[in-house]
């Protein structure tokens, strides 16, 4: 029989745990966890305390003995973990706000996955996600490593081909989002169609088949642009061209538009952030919201005003590969999974979100084959922008953070991306001791934000 | 509602046939067969009419109503077919003699698939092939063409990449003879464990894990050498070592026994012939007496001596594979198919043998990812030696003949593989139009087989 | 001995032509010409006029018998041809005023190698290309075509992989310039250092190696940014940074600032713009007044004026092609040839800009190996671009020319994109007959320029 | 002005070191040696101080002033040379005659350096080669090592991509012997023909064109067979094939008749073998006989004799090699280096026999591009075997050296493989500290050569 389950949840204050904790319930029967553990740092601590009670009331109002334990200390929630998931946010909200605030200032994109942000947060996230593996070789060898914090795709690359940490699967919503939305505007539900995804973490295309083997993917093209078309709702619907997708005859993901419609999305960001400010600095109001409702010692259950706040089944993604793997489904997943060939034009060692077969070795990709040379040339340079932002993360290599700067298809290149370069290293000192040299160096020439927001986050020690 | 199926059987006339009928029988509620057609070419006139009859009575002994219909034009059976299967061979089992007896009377090995009888088996069969797929252009554009005539993983390249048929999936029953037998000898079944499969037909490895993810290769490794460690009853088990497989840790198809004990294969294949004479003329005897009970107008159920024919579950693999494309199942087949990528060493539109997810859209390869240096090394001169029977059976080229035959591991070089290729060419020149030119040179140079079965065999027309 | 050269230059009517005649005149000894053919349309009968008499009066001057032939009839030139030269502009400066003014005017770059401009130049010329291919197979088979129409690395690839003509070299000065310029900032001489150059036409790094194996590429660096660095002169010097060209440790080419300096590039080019009109325009007038100079029938030499014209060395490396083949010198030029493995990130059958040995049996490029992942992202995408380019070119579909302007990182993506696309559609219908029926639909939907300058050309006809 | 040389030899008392040190003053007044340290073993003490005073006599009857050391500290010679040159042979002749007559006492072939025999030279090699190149990390950063141990291709692959020392060339005479000999036979000169070389060390192929470009290749190929057609004279002319060859049109190197007439090649050794023993004891003879010339205190040149001991022009190519780096000569010889895309079938950083430049930064592939099918697995399977077998030699893994044995194509593979491979393991112990522990484990199971004239050597303790 197998042992009881314990799963280390690394920034486990996060306000998107009662959905994971949701998740977990849902599935006890074929999923028998003991304890989850919810891992945070100093700066987390008060909301930790508060989803971690939430989370037990949650567990008692089942019949299932689940114990549920915080901890500021990693080392104690990893020791012989099964799964460690890691949803966690270097420099919590506030380090997001200069991300998207800053490029934004300079009128470019203030994305936080695949621009400038992004690239920061990687930057941010990366030397810490090293400490978590090295950890995790001593205290827990065979544990799976579920990570969805963002950038994914970079993240898990950064986990699997730098740090050596094989049993690592990442996670996103995108895939399920489009999943979810698209077979009811053809009238069809999902288990009627086969998907067929492939590229890297939102950057990815999909092709759908019927029951019949007849390929449908023309079909949805025409309904990409409504409002449930498969885009994920906190993506704005600047149109695709139809032209261009029926002569690719493949579904783009949401994150697409960023690149097919780079002018509209770059407008609309700058027109929404001048009427009210940056997404991050929104959501810090609706999860300083949130966490009043999580203390409510009343409430066991998710409360509904999670579902509103974005990253819908993300929590769900993560509990189903958790239990694939432990019962050896053998299900379709889309996830961020070692190439192994099923994208030729791409290393067979480098990180590509991919349909999957998810069992109990893991994910497994299913081969794609040849793209065409439009895809093919969008995925390659999106491929060689992680690989320079995971080396410039891993060495604190100034030129090498300009070299992602400079091959990311969302940057206007030149003096001024460097500016955006300059002030976010300078902003995110704190985080970057990679960098430390750099930014030392930068703070002598006077590089600062000009930016008052930025200042006072700043001022008040984030 | 779906209609019903038409299945066409190029090559009805073979004694597996009533294997073919009882797959079909057996899968009846899921795959509502309304006719079968068996095609043959005039020399197999009498054998088609005597399975046909008794296909016929195997059906009519059921509650469903499925008309058999025989005939020597191929077109009427193609037209409108849902799936063709090919299991034709050309020059029936006298050609296979000579494949057989040739090499041997060299010394060389007389093997039909992978050898120089094999290569020779392809330069018959692709021209036909070629015919084949032209009909099927014009008759039925959208069936499915299920091959299952060796070189099975040769014939279906030609298939796909040179005569441009996408639509077609090769079978082998390899890799379910091991998948049947395995288990057992570590105490599991199948349903247990996660098999993956990759390389050529007849050249493939494959790997294992348990339910808990753990592989188990190593295990089966241990009893590879036993009578039912997964090699197919027809091939002699000259010892692997056991050495060499665990510093590769995968395990070796049955075929493999031809090249990595290569001596003892030999030496064992020519003190079989020398006993007993070819596999092939064997078989005559064989077929000649099952025909004989297939005449019996009682009988209306496969006859258990057929069984003891060899090729076992071949027939069950292609009608399980017609039922998972028809029926959109997404089940683990091992069949040969366009690479994709999932062989990263080879190209990515070759054909390859390879664990794939069988629905309605055909066969989707689940990547393997990078081979080691010995496996990868292997695998591509194989490949190298099918792309060149490929080209020098459409060619005709008699050069390209001697680069497949030097490059052929199971062939030694030199004056005497010519002169085993020359013979060859001359004995089949019936089958051979496109070598034509070079066949009447080597004759005038007075090239022939000494060997008086063969000489027979060809007075006799044949 | 070597029987005389006949020369057959293509768009022959072309101010650059007296350049080329120098560059013949000079290497006579070595290079025995007898007759040169200059070829152009009816639209460029007075200028070829001009030109072919001035040409014949610079052969008049020196002791050597060469015959200078005008024609409009192509095949009548490429008759018995030794060497092709290929210089001609469709559409002539006009369509290339089109090219510039139009993306301009939606404030993109009007750049007319590699971005919207260069596209169009593309897809006019291919289908031009295409004919003098097929002239050539039938008239001189045996003929070597020196391209230097622009795109020259597009054009070739077209040539070499689409058309079969293999015996096709691909030329521009970039590279010539930059080891013109650069050894002298560092106090050396080309003879004294080893250049090796990769990449793309307009898309290409360097490395430089001093006589003793150690490498200046970092001191040549330093001196990029300076007037003479080796930048040619048509190019804005808006600066390269430093730091990011020694993190790469590669010297890019002059073009390169359009995509390292993309915002800074794309300003000044509207500011010239808005001051002066497009560079086309100017062009225009210095023609003018250059056949002025050309019609004085005193005139025998090239006359300086010409040399301020821009483009320089051009001839130059065209003329010493032509001889390094004729005398199989085996000398180093950089030119636009079949990869052949030499950049192992881009198909080895991809048209490459690359060092190479010019002998008789053509160019043979020099391995460069593994490119860092910055500069393979960005190749890979350029050649994406390429391919999309010539697809489009090729077959007239709207939608892959789609997918080239949304490839081309010199391109905002979005609707207005496809305005500059739709608009150069139909300004250039007269070129484009394959994309004739989009055009016409373009043109019923009301797609027009409104360009008052743009309306004039079309107006008279251009 | 550039420093006096120094070169460094390290096997210094091999019977070649006069032709090497002929070669050098030959070229002293374009490379102005002052010092040669010759290296040797204890066990070759006696041979290198003869051939020590030879090549002192040898300056001194020179107007240079050149000095020869020989030493048995191999860091004393290392420190601060500018050319490292390797010709040792690890267990002398004695080894050698080891490596050939137990393959060929079981019937195999007895090749030194692509069978059996070349891969135990291998083993023994590889250890010794990465304390040299530990040596020279710390005593000469900066020399050259040019490379002539065999098989040299294999150990140039352990020293450039194991060991990490990029500055190493390899070097063979098998092409120079080619490129002396074939002109001839079709009247030419090799100055009127451009030679091209691609492939593995003794396994490379090349075509040749004329001044005019036209291709001879299929000239040369009908002369092949004859004694002066290109082969070395130490190879058996077992015939080509000319239709394979034709079919090809390629010129394989001696070596290959080894591979394309493996039966011819095989039987001939045998024969040879049972006439008058392995060549290895006939060289051990001849060197007997030179080192007896050498001492002659009057002989200050190198004795003719020398000359018939084969291995010509060897000298001949590292001294040109030497010259041609330290002038900056850019000049054509085919060397082992890294492929870097020039052979696109095999990884950019694996070691290749190609044409290259030879100039101050060393080796530069000229790319070949594509290969045949047939060229292309041949040439991937003795990569994959040359991998096994470094793989081997620096783990001691006995699998891994079984999977070398049963991929080379010269084995037949099998349980009398094994057998050579344990018979060798045993008698080599000495040499092999990496497989001390299966060599520990063979020799209780009671594995030993039965062979006297191997158990001689052993029991005089070689």
């Amino acid at each position: 029989m197998k042992k009881a389950i314990k799963i280390a949840t690394i920034g486990g204050g996060s306000s998107y745990t009662p959905e994971l904790i949701e998740g977990f319930i849902k599935r006890y029967k074929e999923l028998p966890i003991s304890e989850i553990w919810l891992v945070d740092v100093e700066d987390g601590k008060e909301k930790l305390e508060i989803v971690g009670r939430l989370a037990q009331r949650m567990w008692d109002a089942t019949p299932y003995n689940v114990k549920v334990i915080t901890t500021l200390n990693r080392k104690e929630a990893l020791k012989d973990a099964d799964f460690v998931t890691t949803q966690f946010r270097v420099g919590l909200l506030d380090a997001r706000i200069k991300d998207e605030r800053i490029p934004l200032l300079h009128r470019m994109l203030g994305q936080e996955t695949n621009g400038a942000g992004g690239m920061f947060k990687a930057f941010r996230t990366i030397p810490v996600m090293k400490e978590i593996v090295e950890d995790m070789k001593e205290l827990c060898p065979d544990a799976w490593l579920i990570n969805f914090t963002n950038p994914s795709g970079i993240i898990t690359e950064a986990v699997i081909k730098h740090f050596g940490w094989k049993k690592c699967i990442g996670l996103c919503n995108v895939p399920v989002i489009a999943m979810m939305n698209e077979p009811k505007v053809i009238g069809k539900q999902v288990s009627e169609l086969n998907y067929q995804f492939a590229g890297l973490n939102h950057f990815h295309w999909h092709k759908v088949f019927d029951e019949d083997g007849i390929e449908v993917t023309g079909q949805l093209i025409d309904h990409i642009n409504e409002k449930n078309g498969g885009t994920p709702a906190n993506i704005y619907l600047a149109e695709f061209s139809l032209e261009l997708l029926h002569s690719m005859n493949l579904l783009p993901c949401g994150y697409h538009r960023y690149y097919y419609s780079e002018k509209e999305m770059l407008e609309h960001s700058i027109e929404e952030f001048e009427k009210g400010g940056t997404r991050a600095e929104q959501m810090k109001e609706v999860e300083a919201s949130l966490f009043e409702i999580y203390k409510n010692p009343n409430l066991n259950v998710k409360p509904e005003e999670l579902q509103k706040r974005g990253g819908a089944y993300y929590s769900e993604a993560a509990c189903e590969c958790i239990s694939a793997i432990y019962n050896n489904k053998g299900i379709h997943m889309v996830v961020s999974t070692q190439n192994n060939g099923a994208i030729p034009c791409l290393n067979s060692d480098s990180i590509i979100e991919i349909s999957c077969l998810i069992s109990a070795k893991g994910a497994t990709p299913i081969a794609w084959g040849k793209m065409g040379a439009f895809e093919k040339g969008h995925l390659q340079i999106m491929k060689a922008m992680e690989e320079c932002t995971i080396s410039a993360a891993l060495l604190g290599d100034y030129g090498v953070a300009l070299q992602a700067f400079t091959i990311n298809p969302l940057i206007q290149k030149g003096g001024e991306a460097k500016k955006v370069l300059d002030e976010l290293l300078v902003v995110h000192e704190k985080y970057l001791p990679q960098f430390k040299e750099k930014i030392s160096e930068l703070k002598k020439r006077g590089v600062e934000s000009k930016d008052s927001i930025v200042a006072d986050l700043m001022k008040n020690g984030h």
